[in-house]
């Protein structure tokens, strides 16, 4: 993935001004788990998908997209954050007018990348419009906007308002990565159906779990500020459920993750993997 | 195009939550001259197409990136501007926030018209390429990033250089309105060309006649402050080549725009008539 990240952005080396190709590069090789193209990669794989390379356009799309919507949260006049996988965020390292600029032109690349495989695989028309449709103003975009009303208000928040952004916030994108895995690989109705229960689950669980993470981690381990949900009185599944309650909702998610693989039988042992991997991430 | 935009955004109601909405709907619909939409389905009667409806989603794609557009340039971090189109900024009427999440769903709201309109029209993916070509770092954000970057240099800037950041800048995105006209009303090679050429002198006439104005208009006229590009010490037709020149330059973009609708014969003539429109805002 990482090879693959930096090819396709050096083969934008026309591009207008270097400057902002570095800065896009800095973000978008900047480590990251790249959770999304493998959630995609491996929903591919376990439909049956066999070439792998009709489905690398979507996940390079998908990891565009999700350094696009880190960058701009951490800007100053969003989450205001300085570090970022390890090294400054990418408005510390360049400036904000650069930042912004970038993170556009990412969203604009995975467009493209879409678009550009549109001769592969003749279904990129839906993949695109159901990637706009978890990306924007009913999914990522809409669940951050939620996010920042919800920071600024007063209310108690209770744990279905939690849920409700992050099912918008982290949880349409990474539902979109098991469901379009899957419509690549041709998947049957059962199998479409398995990887959008799957992804719809790994997405609570992704969450809970970072934010179990941001109050029993450090900031070296996590590579971004520790901590700081406390400090800006988010409403988060740990500070409306208490840590305890948090790691058996983690549980729940894992388990409702794994059974949903069961159509796929044993071509979903990779996505069960996957599950561990992200749940032991929050021990 | 005013209620077309209404509605759109209107069918969009069971949106996340109402204040993106809101911020997004006061900048798409608060006046702009939607020259875009305009000369998008313009070429498209030019070249023959006789359902405008099958051009809409793309004429409301393109007034979509070009607004997200403005709402990121009018931030502090850019442009820094506190009037558009004679009301306050996306970011002075709500909040920074806001204004930058708004523009981020605009754009993914352009793709997704995009793409939703594949059914009617087999070469979406090929408008959303191209689009995506015009909009992101090889088109109008690299532009703005060189825009940027010049205001920064001490450097003075030659005229070339000038109209290499208006090409992409500005230039990309109204040449995609063009192409994208003729490209749906399934236009013959000659008529693609025309429009083609027709968009590349129209786009250039477009920024020369913005530079004009921002010396000889008042803000009250422009619907945003003006003598900022003095202010700014920005690098624009006029400061490199002087007011007269440069209206001679309008001249001479407006005589090639004409001469591009040429193979349109009496079809162009609402193209020419825009033209003439384009060109008297400079008087």
């Amino acid at each position: 993935m990482e090879e693959a990240l930096a090819e396709m952005l050096d083969a934008r080396k026309s591009v207008v001004t270097e400057r902002l190709l570095d800065a896009m590069r800095y973000s978008l090789l900047g480590g990251g788990k790249r959770i999304r193209p493998a959630l995609l990669l491996e929903c591919y794989a376990a439909c049956g998908g066999k070439r792998p390379e009709t489905a690398m356009p979507a996940a390079l799309a998908i990891e565009c997209i999700h350094t696009y919507s880190l960058i701009h949260d951490d800007l100053p006049c969003m989450d205001d954050d300085d570090l970022r996988r390890g090294n400054p965020t990418c408005h510390k390292q360049f400036d904000e007018a650069t930042a912004v600029l970038a993170a556009d032109a990412l969203q604009t690349l995975a467009f493209e990348l879409l678009a550009s495989s549109a001769r592969d695989t003749p279904l990129s028309g839906e993949l695109i419009y159901k990637l706009a449709i978890a990306a924007g103003c009913q999914g990522m975009v809409g669940g951050q906007m939620l996010d920042m009303q919800a920071d600024n208000s007063n209310d108690d928040m209770g744990i279905l308002a939690v849920e409700r952004i992050h099912l918008h916030k982290t949880g349409a994108l990474l539902r979109w990565c098991c469901e379009a895995g899957a419509m690549l690989a041709e998947a049957d109705n059962a199998q479409l159906n398995a990887c959008s229960r799957y992804g719809k689950a790994v997405g609570l669980l992704f969450q809970v779990t970072d934010d179990i993470l941001d109050v029993t981690a450090s900031s070296s381990v996590l590579g971004k500020s520790a901590g700081k949900d406390a400090v800006q009185n988010k409403a988060t599944y740990v500070s409306v459920l208490g840590l305890q309650r948090a790691r058996e909702v983690a549980e729940e998610m894992q388990e409702l993750a794994v059974a949903a693989c069961e159509p796929l039988a044993k071509q979903g042992d990779h996505l069960r993997a996957l599950v561990h991997y992200i749940q032991e991430r929050g021990k």
